[in-house]
């Protein structure tokens, strides 16, 4: 999916907050041709934007406004919504926080009429702030979500579907409550694990980080999120991330059970290993499945060679390669998964070629 | 650095174990060219290592050998050592076991004359087993630990210096117990939490998982390794985990305590970036000192995308960007962070363009 030109019938918008997020998506809107105005509390940031073409620095006629996305810290959002909301008399008004329930029973509590309000989060970003690092591009594919409520026009939930769609974002729906559970579970805790796990690392002397590799810094990346922004995000969700870590800390005093207790430990591993599994492909379609192309693997080295260049000048897309044992420690096994479109082909021109497979 | 050619002054080699490591260090030696000869317990894996250039599958005569390199699984790592002194008695002999001390207690506790047995640790894998993987490239820039002993003779020591230094790693040299306590911090425990972090997601509902972003990809990647091969690396390595993974019990602890309280989670929070930005940069070469040119960012947007025009056209470096907001809210300066090297260049060429420069 990429960015959908949508001419004009979107805006005009007003992006309040113009740092990573707002600038972001007034780039995006301004690319397909909408007409974005920027505000920002800080006219740096919206100079900025505005000079990366995140849109304009005037304010249109308030009357005219269309939609607004308040793209604010966190902290800032309710009152902006409530402004907007009173300000701009046909605007739909959304914002772009990361929790969703407690903007809403906050603004519930004031007791104004937010119908016009449909809150939504684009699950973008990156450890970096401010307009500086801003793209069109940031939600391309990625997931947005949108979170309609019954007292909301359906026309007015189009415009905010129409304004993830526009980002070129892949559009999910959900009840609010149900959206902070999720983010609890897939953002807020691995979050917070990982800077717990960073944390750690703070007293360790240098001759010992040095031997650092790949993998604390992969665990690690998200630790170097701004702490300020996180605590409002964490604190405006905690009643659902305490009842997670809960979890965590179950499993953590099982750790120290089986530690010592190999069977333990492997389950320990394999229970973490099934839950990584369960991640979505990087497109959101789910766990994928495979289909294998098993050939024999060839006595002699030479031969392998071949194979290998054989399987490559198919031009199919190898997802995976793996060594399967015969009944019997000398014959071998190459298994090649391929999206079960191209198994079939790949499994006929091997054939073809003179290789041994096995019928799975 | 890469691969350096060392002509055959290091072997014949025996590379014990044709597993992603092994046949990556055989594949590298050969590069350089080294003989090199393989042996695995399956026939499979030492015929698809040396399919891919790892070296030959016949053995040599034992009196010519060394250095045997122990590349097998941990747990019939000194098993294989012990073997290898008894049969090649002018051989070195080293492992590339993630943990030392306990292979070092347990040969020494054989009685045997383990004064030829160098243990080392090649900092590089992957989530990936077997040798289908493996690269001769796999060790260029990555750390090679090795343990030098003062039993061990300096030509000893030497050789298996040469085999880190033949396959492009960086050296690093420290005592086992060091080593251990050391992998226990940077490897190990941020292992056991990614999984931890992973083994939480594995009864999360679908419609939840469609929510996860890079952020939970990145901190549960490694959670996807083999489970046996790490139940064994963890086991080995128990004690210093252990005490590890009481400080992360007590800072999980106080996690809950903080939850609700804005001050001291944003404590956390930045316990965790600063834990995050001691790990040394990619090349292992420390945290790096950037120096900021700092330039007035110019009041209308047109000037601004010059700007940036201008800084791109002197193809500097540009480690890092961000604002710096003036003492008025209308005045804001771009900080670029570049080079120390680079640094007067760019203000000199910047000034001579016409941008207002802050003088730091």
């Amino acid at each position: 999916m990429s960015l959908v030109p949508t001419t004009g019938e979107l805006g005009p918008v007003v992006v309040i907050g113009a740092g990573l997020i707002g600038a972001s998506i007034g780039m995006a809107l301004t690319s397909a041709g909408e007409r974005v105005h920027l505000v920002d509390a800080s006219n740096v940031h919206a100079v900025v934007a505005a000079g990366l073409g995140a849109g304009l620095i005037d304010f249109p006629q308030t009357e005219t406004i269309r939609l607004v996305v308040v793209a604010t810290p966190p902290s800032a959002v309710v009152q902006e919504v409530l402004e907007a909301l009173e300000l701009s008399p046909d605007a739909v008004v959304t914002d772009v926080s990361s929790v969703k329930g407690r903007v809403l029973d906050k603004l519930r509590a004031t007791g104004a009429d937010i119908s016009r309000y449909v809150g939504s989060h684009p699950m973008a970003g990156s450890q970096f702030a401010g307009p500086l690092t801003a793209s069109g591009e940031l939600f391309v594919d990625r997931t947005w979500v949108v979170c309609p409520r019954l007292d909301n026009a359906p026309e007015h939930v189009e415009r905010v579907r129409q304004l993830a769609r526009t980002c070129g974002a892949r559009l999910v729906e959900m009840e609010a409550a149900d959206h902070d559970e999720a983010v609890a579970r897939v953002s807020h805790v691995p979050q917070l694990m990982s800077s717990l796990t960073a944390g750690n690392l703070r007293d360790v002397p240098e001759r010992h980080l040095q031997l650092a590799g790949q993998g604390v810094r992969d665990v690690t990346r998200i630790a170097a999120s701004d702490p300020v922004l996180w605590r409002q995000i964490i604190q405006a969700n905690s009643s659902a991330i305490r009842l997670e870590l809960e979890g965590i800390r179950r499993d953590l005093d099982e750790l120290f059970v089986v530690l010592d207790d190999p069977t333990g430990l492997e389950g320990f591993m394999a229970r973490g290993r099934d839950g990584a599994r369960t991640l979505p492909g990087k497109h959101g379609s789910g766990p994928v499945e495979w289909e294998s192309v098993v050939i024999e693997i060839p006595d002699t080295p030479g031969a392998l060679a071949h194979l290998f260049a054989d399987i490559g000048a198919e031009g199919v897309n190898v997802e995976d390669l793996s060594i399967e044992h015969g009944s019997t420690r000398e014959v071998g096994y190459l298994s090649v998964q391929v999206s079960p479109t191209q198994a079939e082909h790949l499994r006929e021109v091997m054939a073809d070629k003179g290789w041994t497979l096995r019928v799975v």
